[in-house]
């Protein structure tokens, strides 16, 4: 309906996760009426996420060199690994400063739905992690929902037998939920309480 | 919380309208784990946006030149504007087919609380256009709330005298409602802009 450069834009915000057509709207007319100057910012925070931004060879954690922060950080304990779904649950667990060890990012959940399966995530890549007996206990931490269970079940079916303990955040999480939405206090008590399963 | 790059474009994307922290940093992720190409055609639209679109000299309309569509459509009547406070009402009433005269644009709709009063609007320009007697018919159509009303109030104050027919749409019940959820105010409208019927 708009001539082309507006509807161009309007389209490209559309496609965005959470951005229907009338949200799209606004926010094109937001920044035609906005100064240059933070479209350009925008632009160029764009253009950065993809030129600089790159997932860490350890843990697949985002980063901006070959190691993200947690991995490249000395002081962290190598003997514990919080497995989670996403790099955004890195920083869910961060926040709650209970957690001082490292982080395995599996990239999603098994949901056979979407045709995930254990081979589309990070997994070998974890027990690779495991093998040289360093590491004493993973937590599981994938969302307190059906998939982030069956792909706990599924990882400590795995991890169990290699002699490590497999632990999962205690109840206290709202089932059904979503890891990203789960307060500070709630996710703390969670990493407290977690239960040895799968032994 | 994140690194550099990613925390800059969860903080430029939260400055969009309707865009909080959660969205943004979903729309971030959503941009990390997608295609290259997709990013390169979301920044093409933005900077283009900026680069070719402009303001209708005429009617006020977003344009790619110094005119827009309906201002450079010679099929276009030239006896009747419809006044409408932002360009996306222009696409609202196109969408209707019902309309086929000239636009204008306002910018905005006056409001006190705001600090937009009429010389922040595009009167001025609504009133040169009417000298020339050409237009008989200016049809107000600035939204039916307080400033939109304020605003047809002003407008039909300063052009009625200038020998021009002054228009509002009419209030009344939206097509395909229900009696039961309109609000007072509408079905006293609808009531006070009953029409003959059957006659």
């Amino acid at each position: 309906m708009y001539e082309g450069a507006v509807q161009d834009l309007i389209d490209e915000l559309g496609r965005l996760p959470g951005v229907g057509p009338k949200s799209a709207q606004r926010i094109a007319f937001h920044l035609l009426a906005t100064d240059a100057a933070d479209v350009r910012r925008l632009v160029e925070a764009l253009t950065q996420v993809k030129a600089r931004v790159q997932f860490c060879e350890t843990c697949g954690n985002v980063a901006e060199s070959a190691q993200c922060r947690v991995c490249a950080d000395p002081r962290r304990a190598d003997d514990v690994i919080c497995v989670v779904e996403e790099p955004k649950d890195v920083v869910v667990v961060e926040r709650t400063r209970e957690y001082r060890g490292r982080y395995h990012v599996l990239g999603g959940a098994i949901n056979p739905l979407e045709n995930v399966g254990p081979d589309d995530l990070r997994i070998s890549q974890l027990l690779t992690r495991l093998a040289d007996g360093t590491v004493t206990e993973v937590i599981l931490a994938t969302d307190p929902n059906v998939e982030g269970e069956a792909t706990a079940t599924y990882l400590s079916r795995l991890i169990a037998p290699m002699g490590v303990t497999v632990s999962r955040l205690a109840s206290g999480l709202p089932v059904g939920g979503d890891l990203e939405y789960a307060d500070e206090v709630t996710l703390g008590r969670a990493f407290e309480g977690r239960r040895v399963v799968g032994a």
